[in-house]
């Protein structure tokens, strides 16, 4: 299939890239981070998370980094909340664009560990959780599948088995009236391969053809970027990834945090094969080296240190004799 | 196109991965990885490089690695040379499989500061260096060209100029009565991506369908796994790759070692898309782990951090209820 002509990247260094790191970022660095994120104009950057501060205290001061970001226009601000406390908090701010999400997890032990509810809890809730976002009038625009390939504690997830939790998902927002237009596959522990990403992507194509698919990929295993071309040709034109590649989730059972792919490497490629991205590489590639300065230890994004192939041929094209 | 049922890897941690390492490593080591490497099952192994001290000291022990390793049958242990000089001191250590490369750059500047010689000049030595490698019956075994895809010095590559270059190296060999079964595409430099690889392999597969296409890429922008991808899907059945993602090349004009792809990514992905490698992961994770303490740095592969999935695999089935 052909490359999409463009694709929308979220970015979620700021929320994701900051909840895994052990020493506290001070909330001025966190909103220097968004504001230099918004000079790349992104599409869309997730700014933080309100969570419960007692488990994820990186997160504790969210509503502070909300108040001190610049809004871009352009740009579109969400975040990531797990209950109605956090989407009242979130909703509290009036500064993002704060959109619901009908998530389930694939596996039922990474479930329990990084959501604190069984599956059969998380779809139990789901009517409370839909009867919450429309009474705080949020857009409910996905439903999202985590641990979507395969899950460190319970192996490999069949594509199947992915299907019928979005299918079930899907009938209880049909119930509601609702029309979902992104369907997220989240591969948050690192488990895809192109042969099961295609595999899934297609099945997902087949049964919801109206759905966008959203695909929020972890590099754990060096493959992200090869799961992100095979998807993109698959027609796939929405991606999460996190600068530098930022990320990680504390509870998968990693002595090592596994990032997500590293935005600048994405949009690199995408670059190269002439698919637009709209982000502007040599700034990112600025902020990639600043995020690494700002958490304190090495990223593992490559074009930070590989040097971005246009200010090479830029230079070459000045030394070259004129003809 | 379907993907091949197997690719060989040839693995360039001993040569390439040492020749960038600033701080001497004892000969000991390198002769410790060459064998850990052994143990993995791969089919070809490069073991160093004969070049002279006075430009790469890292090889200065050559001849003491090559005395000191262990063969394994079923193994081939290749070498590095650019002159007849390390050409007859490889054949004189009577232990490696010494084998031809007829080699072009295809950056003018790159052949100058790699190579020491122009485009011109490497073409005008060939004759000279096939009766040289001919009187020392060495097999010449492939066509090689690097910065196929791009230079740091000169930008992109034209796919049609690498295509001219093998062409001409082709009709030189035609000339000895020479069929060369093998042509090399190497991204020194790392410019890549994979649509240019699939544009550059299907010229060269449409010129040459018989011989076999050995891809040599590298890492430096993140983007070495998903060519490796593309190439595959194009039939490419034979790759080199450095353990832990070591190497790089000390006249690309980088001030970061960008290294090769890592092996052990590689092998993860053909493990998990159905690709056989005869590569044993286990073991060659563990050589990952020990490459970084030999060099004393982090390097960039990621399943050595990450974790072979069939250990988690495994895990899972042991903790779950019989049924």
């Amino acid at each position: 299939m052909a490359l999409p002509k463009r694709i929308v990247i979220h970015e979620l260094g700021p929320r994701e890239g900051m909840q895994i790191e052990k020493a506290p970022i001070p909330t001025a660095e966190k909103i220097r981070l968004v504001d230099m994120l918004s000079e790349c104009e992104f599409p869309e950057i997730e700014v933080t998370s309100f969570v419960n501060p007692k488990w994820v205290p990186q997160m504790a001061d969210a509503e502070e980094v909300v108040a001190g970001f610049t809004r871009r226009p352009g740009t579109k601000y969400t975040c990531v909340y797990l209950n109605s406390q956090g989407m009242t908090r979130a909703v509290a701010t009036q500064k993002l664009d704060v959109e619901g999400s009908l998530s389930v997890t694939a596996s039922e032990t990474f479930s329990k560990k990084n959501t604190n509810r069984t599956i059969a809890e998380t779809f139990a809730e789901t009517d409370r959780r839909i009867e919450a976002l429309t009474q705080l009038k949020i857009p409910i625009s996905e439903v999202s599948v985590m641990a979507a390939f395969g899950c460190n504690y319970e192996g490999t997830v069949e594509a199947d088995h992915v299907v019928r939790l979005i299918d079930r998902m899907m009938g209880i927002a049909r119930d509601h009236d609702l029309k979902i237009p992104l369907i997220q596959l989240a591969d948050s522990m690192g488990w895809a391969n192109p042969v099961s990403v295609r595999k899934l992507v297609g099945m997902v194509q087949d049964r919801w053809p109206e759905s966008r698919i959203n695909l929020h990929l972890h590099d754990t295993r060096g493959v992200g970027i090869a799961n992100a071309l095979a998807a993109m040709e698959m027609g796939v034109d929405d991606f999460d990834s996190a600068v530098a590649g930022l990320g990680g989730c504390p509870y998968a059972g990693f002595k090592d945090a596994p990032g997500n792919i590293a935005t600048e490497d994405l949009v690199h490629m995408c670059n190269e094969i002439g698919v637009q991205t709209g982000v502007h590489l040599e700034r990112l590639l600025d902020v990639a080296r600043e995020a690494e300065k700002i958490v304190g230890h090495p990223l593992p994004g490559k074009v930070m240190r590989g040097g971005h192939l246009d200010s090479y041929r830029r230079k070459a094209s000045e030394q070259a004799p004129a003809t």
